[in-house]
């Protein structure tokens, strides 16, 4: 088998073999090819695309490129959950914990944040001593202990995607169903859950832009989730405003705090229960829909939640005094309402804007490796469809500097659109794809 | 510029523009670009294709990679021809020394076979002590002294060429008009002639298989050389079956040699006259076709053309009594004769396959680098539409190898098809496109 015979298939549209997707993805993790060969192989793929089969043999190869954990011998389902990304997407640190209070096992590796969306572990790192560099091994004791753990991606775990995530970000080859969705699948199979649900976001603070796009992307995860053997279900989630009040890091706990003590944003709170029904359909520990709601808005409301969250915060290194007293979190030096330009509603508001606000005040990564300010963000305090009086505050800024504050001042007003009329907000959300 | 934005705009569909183009070409000829991005800026290429504008400052850029020469102190117009490649295409032999007997200057830049296709340096090196690898200095001085030279690309000369051609080679990148075009232009401009004939080859022993391609490679590349400022007339030619009788290199010579004492095979007379015409057309020396094509054959005939070629060979270092006699340049150790397996018209004789087995028996290159045996090679004695009886001779094979000999013959038996009919071969030269 030659690399540039495959690359040539490819570029001629013809669907490639198992054997020949293992061989470029095994022969690029073990540097036999180069990378200007993968480099045309990818951006052949991009615009010829994959066949569902190709995808899953590509997914698999990836799966196949390093070690993978399994969990026979845990008796309760373990289960995943992974979003695509979005701001004030702080779903994760309410989720796990809700869910594990239901007796679910939930063991997921995260992302940091990149760009105009946050991520989980950048917002857990929040608390002071929170470690999210457990080894498998630690991984793996503390699942089977409380049934919870999140951490950042083992490098044993699908070192194939690492590197191919790298020659994608700078050969213009990230925009691609099939590398987009043979990424996450083989990262959520080398994990070892048996049941994963994907929140797929779509809207103008998304990758997916259009509806289409993220069905399709949804629908292939789950296709390729289930053909691997796991329960896999998709939602469909919007993105055009951000989710929740909070886009930061430590405001984002902060909110995702509130919440488990049964207060909170209704949207957030909302997102959170559905993700979580979500999750107990795919373990299969309850009857349906309503059933697995009632037991975890039970949960959130009598804080059994929230005592697992802080269970799992303690196992994990972090300081529960800073949990407890969620204000002892990095605050920032300035902290400015910004007030409402106009007596209006609502109409717009823009969350690629507001997560690029939130990542300019230092909250964000411009470039892999950029260090965060954990302190910093925005809190909303009018979302699409609020009416609001002119004046009266429309937002908080926390920032650490008074010309990054000025800046997101500008910003943060250009990413409002306003109506005289009342405006109805899109569904938060839009579709659930799979059977459970 | 980012060389990531670009690679996305152009896998998008979207026309790069002339500074884009040339920021990837000389990004990549100086190193700062590095082969990842440039392979899937190429393969972006491929499938999404370049507009006619596009092309050109493709082939600007590629010029501007590297020196230039100019020719203006020359008085003569300087012509250069180029062939995309056949079998037994030996072209280059007799019409440069027919052409500057007319006394139009041929300053051109050469290459060597590589597959199934032969080279003409290859083919000159079968003379004892014939150099083809003049510097600039020398190649400009031979050209004003007797207005003909031939040698091996010079290095300094469109450096991105060699970098993107062995990238291509490796990433399934070579189909591609636009870098095709691109390609071969770059060198012509550079060279610096003021007329450039091409000769487009078409069949299945050429690597345009189909008139269609072979067309608008032909209009593409004249389309860049007038924009260019140079006269350009491309020639589409016939290459299902070998030009000529002989297909290797010392047996090319041969038969270059007999063709220049107003001998020699038909069917190659004729392209050579075709070729020459185009040339003296394009050098703006003759009225129209049929005065270019009294003179080239008188030319011939008279063996004036022959004298400019043995005064070019000793110019660079050949030896005179090989081509004086040519029965002593190399010659293989096993002559043998194929006789034919039955009596009828030849109605298919395969080029490629021809090609193939002389570079099997050791005449050409599997890969660049590669040595070869110039005395081997194939003589055929029946082209398409002539008849032969069962055993009279339908070839001869050169061989140094017995084990070679006989897989040569199983070969070259398979090359042929067979018709009881009278059949008519395809014309030789199927278009000329260009105005001089």
């Amino acid at each position: 088998m030659r690399a540039a015979d495959i690359i040539a298939r490819k570029r001629d549209g013809i669907a490639l073999s198992a054997e020949e997707i293992d061989f470029m993805v095994q022969g690029y993790t073990q540097d036999t090819i180069p990378d200007y060969q993968v480099a045309a192989w990818l951006m052949a793929i991009v615009l010829r695309g994959m066949e569902r089969q190709e995808t899953i043999d590509l997914t698999m190869a990836m799966v196949r490129s390093g070690e993978r954990l399994e969990w026979q011998n845990i008796d309760a389902s373990v289960v995943d959950k992974h979003s695509t990304g979005g701001v004030g997407d702080k779903t994760t640190l309410v989720v796990a914990p809700l869910v594990a209070a239901a007796g679910v096992y939930v063991g997921k590796m995260s992302g940091r944040g990149l760009g105009f969306t946050g991520g989980t572990l950048d917002k857990l790192e929040s608390i002071p001593g929170f470690r999210a560099d457990l080894s498998v091994e630690a991984f793996r004791a503390q699942l089977e202990r409380i049934g919870i753990v999140v951490t950042g991606q083992s490098a044993g775990l699908v070192p194939a995607d690492g590197k191919l995530y790298a020659l994608r970000d700078v050969t213009a080859t990230v925009d691609s169903l099939p590398l987009i969705a043979s990424s996450i699948m083989s990262k959520k199979i080398a994990a070892g859950a048996n049941g994963i649900v994907l929140d797929v976001k779509v809207g103008h603070g998304a990758f997916m832009e259009t509806e289409d796009e993220a069905e399709e992307l949804a629908s292939l995860m789950v296709h390729i989730g289930t053909k691997m053997g796991r329960r896999v279900r998709a939602v469909i989630s919007d993105m055009n405003q951000p989710l929740g009040h909070a886009v930061g890091n430590a405001v984002e706990l902060q909110e995702a705090i509130a919440t488990l003590h049964g207060r909170g944003p209704l949207d957030f709170r909302e997102h959170c229960l559905t993700i979580g029904t979500q999750l107990l359909l795919v373990a299969g520990t309850v009857e349906g829909t309503s059933d697995a709601r009632n037991e975890l808005e039970n949960l959130l409301d009598t804080r059994r939640a929230w005592s697992k969250f802080r269970e799992w915060i303690e196992a994990q290194g972090g300081d529960l005094a800073f949990v407890d007293e969620p204000e002892r979190l990095p605050s920032a030096r300035f902290v400015r309402e910004l007030p409402a330009p106009r007596t209006a509603y609502v109409a717009g508001l823009d969350a690629r804007e507001i997560g690029l606000t939130s990542m300019l005040l230092g909250g964000g990564r411009a470039k892999k490796g950029d260090t965060i300010d954990h302190a910093v963000g925005v809190v909303l305090h009018a979302k699409v469809g609020a009416r609001v009086e002119k004046g009266e505050p429309l937002l908080t800024i926390h920032a650490d500097d008074e010309g990054k504050l000025s800046g997101a001042q500008q910003r943060l007003l250009a990413a409002y659109d306003w109506s005289d009329e009342p405006v109805e907000p899109a569904p938060l959300i839009h579709k659930v794809i799979g059977q459970g």
